[in-house]
């Protein structure tokens, strides 16, 4: 569809929010209309918005999160416990994880795992600086917390061969079963490992 | 969902990209980490066409139509012929008119159509601003090219009335089965007026 737009601004914008991802031209014009329709201020300050994030934020230079300065809050903090590193696949994990509220670590953001089918090796992702943070000496601890897929299992595999001969403890996130879910809808390896790794009752409601 | 933001910059544009309609916070944080994948021009691009377009786009003083200028491009073009005036309902129905490449009049922008169970009546629409154009006297036809929906019609007829004792013709949009379309299918009411408002066969590929 060659929209006929009256305004060559109207055109510009449409064109870059229909490069977002799940926006078509269609959405684009629809999103563009409506920004007219709203406040001037409005739609200046998403526009704005958008500009100094995408100028203001970087990434840290240690655990690679998103971060507005050299180092980010969570790797300059002095409350966080620095012997603890939890390896995330992406910036979103990590507001996950935060979001928990039952981690006081630091983390590493790989930027993806390892998938031979979309071309991502190893040597794409952030494990080399990984391996190197993990030589430097204060980390006693990797959690390996990335999805339970075969790419994630994969790239977990990759990662503990890695680290293999350094003096660290390597841990994985806890398979079972999720809370809220019904044991008849749990797929066997899940409530399989679940069993193997089954915990004490007492704890469960210690830990809260 | 409270996301813990590591970026107060990330955290402004999630906030801001969340007001677009069928945009919810999580599709917002979508949003923006894929922007903040994307190359620095890109997403930098894409907030400066927001800002230039909402503070460049006015509307045309004669239509309603958006335009950079005083009056719209259409407006003040002199090829299109001044005599008659299609109303529709908002700037993305003239798009579609200008895309059928059927119509070189001008055009009458409403911002809508008469509403009462969403307090739209008729003065929150360019209905006076209508009737004035068509009392300036150089328009000879006044097409009423609304949705036929109940609301479009009563609208229609609202029209019709304001301009009832003025010296113009007021035509609307031929109701008809929709191209392509199966008769099966057809609505009953739309093959009572499409009986009724036959057309001559000839003309038919007469007039491509």
């Amino acid at each position: 569809m060659n929209q006929e737009f009256s305004s060559i601004l109207l055109e510009t914008a449409v064109t870059e929010l229909s490069r977002l991802p799940g926006v078509g031209r269609k959405t684009a014009l629809r999103l563009a209309l409506h920004i007219l329709r709203q406040d001037e201020s409005t739609g200046v300050a998403l526009g704005e918005a958008i500009v100094n994030m995408r100028r203001g934020v970087k990434y840290c230079s240690v655990c690679h999160n998103i971060s507005e300065t050299e180092m980010c809050p969570l790797c300059s903090s002095s409350t966080r416990d620095k012997s603890t590193v939890c390896v995330v696949e992406s910036v979103k994990d990590v507001m996950i994880f935060e979001n928990t509220r039952q981690y006081n670590g630091l983390y590493h953001v790989l930027g993806g795992v390892i998938s031979p089918m979309d071309g991502i090796g190893p040597d794409q992702l952030q494990i080399a600086s990984l391996v190197d943070r993990v030589k430097a000496g204060d980390v006693e601890e990797v959690i390996l917390a990335l999805s339970a897929t075969m790419e994630g299992e994969t790239t977990n595999f990759y990662i503990y061969r890695q680290l293999g001969t350094l003096p660290v403890k390597i841990t994985q996130l806890a398979r079972g079963v999720s809370v809220g879910n019904e044991i008849e809808y749990t797929d066997e390896i899940t409530l399989g490992r679940s069993l193997i790794n089954r915990t004490l009752f007492a704890d469960s409601f210690n830990s809260r």
